[in-house]
C-alpha cells in the first residue's frame, strides 16, 4: 500500500505568489500544490494538502493527520515561533514530521530564530523557496521507506 | 439554586487516553467528563464541559461562561504559556477561575513554567492526572459556597 | 471615489462597556462603531468594522482587507503582544495600517510593552479610550489623502 | 494498615491568623492543623504536622518523614523559591510529595514564581487558603490509594 | 477661559526639515509650530511651544508648564529612552501629558523601544510625521474638554 | 514609656573585629553593642541585641521582636541577598525596620547589589562602618517619635 | 578650621513639598535647607546647598565642590540611575560623598534599583524622608572628624 | 560545463560510523562520501569532499572553494555554533552555501540552537542523517541550475 | 606538630548510601568518614568531620574551624549554589579551603552550575564519588605542607 | 581652502591633569588642546575645540559643528555610554566623526563597554592617552583628504 | 597490562613557568611532564603527553587518544570556555576524561565560569597548580582500576 | 637599536581586496603590508607581518612575538569576538598590543560588539580601513618610544 503524506500550510501562505514575490517567489500556493502532487504521483505516494490561518485549525489538521497519514510535512509559518499547541499536537500524533520554510528564517528577525516545533520534528528544511517542500517530501518519504 | 460551573479543556486534550498514556493516563476526555459529571451530580452543582483546539474559541467559551456560570475550571493546555487573550478573557468575565493541569508542568520544559493565566485565577492545581479536575472543581465549589 | 477603511477589533473587545468600565469606559463596541461610522460619513470615507476573538479570523480579516480597503485601523488587543501571524498578514497586504489601543499599554504589565505589529504599521495611538480609534482613523485618512 | 502523611509548614507559617488576615485568612496554624486532623480521622489516615522557620530543620523533617511516612504535604513558604536543599531532601526520601501554597504565588512578586521543589513533587496546589492543605491531602491520599 | 497647552520639543528636533527629510519630512520645526498655532487658534486653545537639547532644560520646561498649562504634549526625542528625570517631572506636575513621535519608534533600533515617560502619560502617538503633534493636541484637548 | 528597639546581627557578624579589619574596622560585635547600648541609654530607649548565623533563628528573632519591640534595626549580612524568609518575617511583624550594612554593598560583588529585605524596610543605611548601626538607630527612633 | 560640606539636590527636588506630599512629605526644599543649616550651625560645620535639574550643572557643582568642600552629600534623584557622568565627577574630585534618597528607592520601580554613584560613595542613606539628609550629614561629618 | 560542488565536513565527522551509531547512523564518512559521489555522477555534477577538525583549515577550505566551486555544502559540526570566522569565510567567497546537519540540532542542548553560519547560507537542512547531505546537494544543484 | 583538617558535609549528605546509590555510591557517610580517618592516620594529619543540614550550623562549623584547623575540606551540597553566608564564613576564617562534590555538578541542572564558594576556595574537586574527599584532603595537605 | 575640524571634549575632561594622573596622564585639557593646535597648524587644517559637562550643550556643539566643520572628533566621556541624543545629533549633522577615548574603555567597568555613538561614527580610537586625540585627528583628516 | 593515560595540555600552557609565575607557578610544562611521568612510573601506568595551541589539533589528539588510551586528563585552557568541538570529541571517544585547571577558574573573569567540557567529563579538578594534574591522574587511575 | 613590531592579520584577511571591496577597500593584504613596510622604513622601526586563518597559529604567532618583538599590532578578525585563547596569549607575552579593525565593528552585527582581546591591549583603533593599521603602528611606536 502506498504511503500517505499530509502537507500543512500555515498562516498567510495562501497569499503566496501575491505576497512579496521577491522574497517568496511567483508561484501561488495552488501552483506549488500542483507541482507537489505531480511529484507524489511520480514517486508513488498519496498527498493531501491543507491550509489555514488559524492555530486551532492547524492543530485539528495535525490530529486528523494522525488518523490517516504516515507522516507530515508542515510549514507552520509564523506559528513556528509562537505555538506550543502545534508542538503538542505533533508530538501527540506520534508521526514523523518535517518542518519546512520557504525563506531562510535564520537570516531574518531574531524572533524568527526560535522554533517551538523543531524539537519534535524529524528534521528541518529552510531557504529553498517552494523546493523546500519538495526536499521535505523527499526526505520524509525516504525516511519512511528506509524506516 | 444550584451552582453552575463551566469546565474548559484546551488544545490537544481531546486526544486524552490516546496520547502518551504513560504521561497522561488511560482515560479519554469523555470518560473524564463522565466522572466529573457524576461528581457534580453527587455534590449538587451543574457542570457544563467544552473543548477546543482554538485559542479564539476558548476565549468565546470563557465569555459565554460569563453569562451562565458561577465559576470556571480551565485546563488551557499549551495556551497556558502563550495566550494573553485567555488571561484577558478570564479577567473580563470577573468569575473565580481555577487553573488545572494533568501533569506537573514545572517538571517539564522551561517554556511550560510560565502561566499567563495563573495571576488572574483563584488558584492552580497541577500534577494529579484526571483528578486535578476533581480537586479543582472541589476547590472552586467550596470557595463559592464559603464565599 | 471615496477611501475605504477597514477597522478591526481583536479579542475581548466585544465585551467593551461590560468589562472593567473604570479602565475601558462605558461605551459598548457597537456604540463605538456607531460613532466611528458617523465620523466616516462626515469625513466622506467608507468604513467597515469587524471583530473576532480568533487570531486566525483576524488574519483572514486583514487578508480580506487587502482586497477591498485602502488602509487598516487595528486594535489587536492581546494578540498585539503574541502574534507574529498578524504581523505577517499586515505586511503581506501591503496597506498602511494604524495600531490603536484604548488604554496606555506601556503603563500596564511588562508583557504588554512589546508589540509585534508596531514595526509593520504606519503609526501607533494608545491611551485615549474610544477616541484612540477616532484619532487613528483621522491619522490614516489624512495620510492616505496626502500620500 | 492506615496511610501515614507528614504535613510540613515552612517559615513564618506559625504566624498564620495573626499575619495579614486579609491575605492569609483568620485561622491560626493550630486551628488549621485541627481541621486537617479531623479530616484525617474521617478519611482514615494518620497525620503528623510540624513547623519550622529553619531551612535545615525542614530538611531534617523531610528526612525523618522518609523513615515514617507514605507521603508528604509541604508548604515550604519562602524557601520554595530559594532552597535547593529542600528539593534534594524531597528527592532523596523518594516519597510522593505535594507542594501547597495558601496564596496564589503566581499573582505575587516575580521572585515567587520560581519553585525549586515543584519539579520533584507529585503536584502543586495554590491559592485556596487553608483549603489548599485539604486538597493537597486529598490528592495525595487518593494517589497513594490508587497507586 | 480657554485651555492652555504646552508643547515641548526635545533634542535635535530643532534640526527638523534639515535632517534626513526622507525620514522626518521637509517641514522645519518653526513651520510645524506655525501650523499647530493655526490649529490652536481655530480650535480655541492657547498653545506655547518650546525646544531644548538639554534634559535639564526640558525638566525646567515641564515644571514651568505645571504653573501655567492644563496639559502637555511632548516629543522627548532621544530622552524618551534614557531620561527618568523627565518621567519624574511629568508625574510631579500632575498634568495630563501626551507623548508624540514623528517616526514609528518601534520600527527602529531596539534601544528606541523603551519609553521611560509612556507610563506617566495619558497616551502615545507615533509615526504620523508632523501630524503626530496635531493628533496629540487633538487627543489632549478632547480629553481635557470631556474630562 | 520608653521605646524598645531590637537590633539583629546576621551571619558572620560575630567575627567582627577579628575579620578583615581593613574592611570592617577593629571593633568586635560586643564592643559595638556596648557603644550602641550607651547611645540607647543616653537617648532614652531600650535596646536588645542578638546575633545568629542561622536564617531560621533570625526569622525567629524577628518574630519575637514582633511581640516586644517598637522597631527593628537589622544587618542581615549575606542573607540580605538570598533570604525571602527574612523579608516575609519583617513584613509579617508589621514593625518599622531599618536595614544597615557596615560596608558599601554596592561597591562590592554584583550578587550583593540585590536586597530582598529593602523593599519591606523603612530605609537603608550602608557604608559607615559600625556607625551605620548608630545612624540606623537614630533614624528609627526619630521616625518612631515623630510618627 | 571648620569642615565644609556641599549638599547637592538633583532634578525635581525643587518641587519638594508641592509634589506628592504623601510620598515625599510637606517640607519644601528651602525649609529642608533651613533645617540643615541649623544643624550645621549647631554642629559647627559650614554648609553650602545647591540644586539643579541639569545633569551637566550637577557635574559642574561637584567639580566646584572639589575646590571648596571637605565632603559632599548628594541626592541625585533620577540621575542616580542613569548618570555615569555624575559618577565620574564624584570619583574625580576625590572627596568622600554620601548618597541620600528621601524615599526607599528599592521599594519602587526596578529601574530605580541601580545606582551608578553608590560604588564611588562612602555610603548610602535612603528612606527617612528629609531626615535622610540629616543622617547623611551626620555620617559624613563624623567620618571626616574621625578620619 | 558541469557544476562543481565542494562538500565540507567539520570537526569530529571523521568519526562517523564509529561514534554513537544510535544517533548518527552506521555509515562512515568515507561511505557517505562514496554515496554522494555516486549521486553526483548520476546527476552530472562534480563533487569534491574534505574534512578537518580545525576551524582554520575549514576557513582555508571555504576560501579554496571560492576559487574552484559553484557552491558549497557544509556540515560545520560544533563550529556551527561558535565560529564567526566560518561565517565570514562563507560570506567572503560569495557562493551559495547550504548548511547541513545529520541530527536535528534544535532537539539537542540549547547551545546548539544558534548557528553563526545560517544567516549567510542559502538554506539549512537538518535531521535526516546522512541523507541531509543528499538533500543539501540536491537543493543546491537545483538552485544553481534554476538560478 | 601535625596538621589539622576540618571536613564538613553539607545538607542531605547524612543520607549517603541510602540515597540514589546509582548516583552517589553505596557507602554511608560514616563509612566514608572511616576511610578518610584511615587515610589521615596514614598520612599523619588530624581529621575532624562534621555534618549538618542547616546553613547556619555550617557557618558555625566553619567559624569553629577557624579556631582549630589549618585547612577545610567542604562539600556544601545544595548550599554551594545558594549560600553567600558560607562564602563569607570561609573568607572570614582565612584558611585554605577545598570545595568537593561527589557528583559532577556541571553535568546536572543549570542551577547547580554556579558555586558561591568556589571563588573563595583554594580549589575544587568534583565527580569522583567518595574519592573526591580523598583527593581534596590530599590536595589540601600537600598545599599546606608545601606552603 | 583648508579643512575645518571640531574637537569636542565631554564631561569631566576639563579636570584632565588634575584627575587621577596615573590613569589619564599629567597634561591638562588646555595643554592637550595646545598640542593639537600645533599639530593642526603643521598639518594645515583649522581646529576648534570646546568642552562641556552638559549633554545638551554637547548636542548644541555638534549641531553648530554641522554649520562650520568638515568633520568632528569627539571624546564624549561618560555620555558615550548613556546618550542617544548625542548619537542622533551626530547622525543628523551628517559629518564624518571619530570617537576617541583616553583610556581603554573595554578594560574598565562593563557599563563602559557599550557606546551609543560608535555606530554612527567613522571610527574609534581608545587607549593612547592624549595621543588618542592626535591619532583621531590624523585619521579624520586623512579620510577627508582621501574622500 | 598497564593502563594507558593521555594527558593533553591546551593553548598557552607551553608558556608555563615563563608566564605570570605568581599565578601559575615556576615550573615549565616540560618539568611538570617529567614529574607526572615519574608518578606514572611509580604508579605503574603508561603516560603520553601532548600540547597544542590549536583547537583542531586538540580534537585530533583526543580522537587519537580514543585509539590508544584508557582515559584522558585534559587542561583545555581557554578552549574550556569556548569549544563545543572539544566537548564533542570527548563524548565521541567514549573514554573517561578528567578536566583539570591550574588556577581556580571560578575566582577569575565570569567568561571563565562556563565549561563546555565539564558535562562530558568524569570529574573536574581546579586550583592546585601543577598538582591539579597529579590529582587528576590519581583520580582517573583509581576510577579505572575500581571500574 | 630600532624597535621591532609584529603585525598579525587574522582569519579571512588574506582575502582583502578580493572580498567586498565596498566594505573593506581595494587593497590586497600584500599591498597593505607593502605600505606599512614603507612606513616602518621611514619611521625607523622593524616590521614583521604574518597572517593565518587558524586560531592556534595566531596564538603561536603571538607567542613567537613574545621572543622577538617590542610590541604587537593585531587585527584578530572574527576571532576578536570568540577567542579567549588569543586573549591569554597576549596577556602571557606581556607586550603592549594594539587591536585594529578595518571596519567600524560597532556599526555591525551585535555579536561583533564584544572583544575578548580589548581588555588586554593598550588600545583599539577601528573604522579607518587599511589606515587603521597605520594609526595602530604609529600609536604603538609612539607609546614605546615615550614609554
Amino acid at each position: 500500500m502506498s504511503l500517505k503524506i499530509l502537507l500543512i500550510h500555515g498562516p498567510n501562505l495562501n497569499l503566496l505568489g501575491k505576497r512579496e514575490p521577491g522574497v517568496y517567489g511567483n508561484l501561488t500556493m495552488e501552483q506549488i500544490n500542483d507541482r507537489l502532487q505531480a511529484f507524489a504521483a511520480e514517486a508513488g505516494f498519496e498527498l493531501k494538502t491543507t491550509q489555514s490561518n488559524s492555530e486551532g485549525a492547524l492543530v485539528d489538521a495535525i490530529q486528523d493527520g494522525g488518523e490517516w497519514a504516515n507522516g507530515i510535512v508542515i510549514n507552520a509559518g509564523a506559528y513556528t515561533h509562537t505555538s506550543i499547541a502545534l508542538r503538542d499536537a505533533i508530538s501527540s500524533v506520534n508521526l514523523p514530521a518535517v518542518e519546512v520554510h520557504l525563506s531562510n528564517v535564520h537570516a531574518r528577525e531574531s524572533f524568527r530564530h526560535n522554533s517551538y516545533i523543531a524539537a519534535v520534528c524529524l528534521g528541518t528544511i529552510a531557504g529553498f523557496g517552494w523546493r523546500s517542500y519538495l526536499l521535505g517530501l523527499e526526505g520524509l518519504v525516504t525516511h519512511l521507506e528506509s524506516g
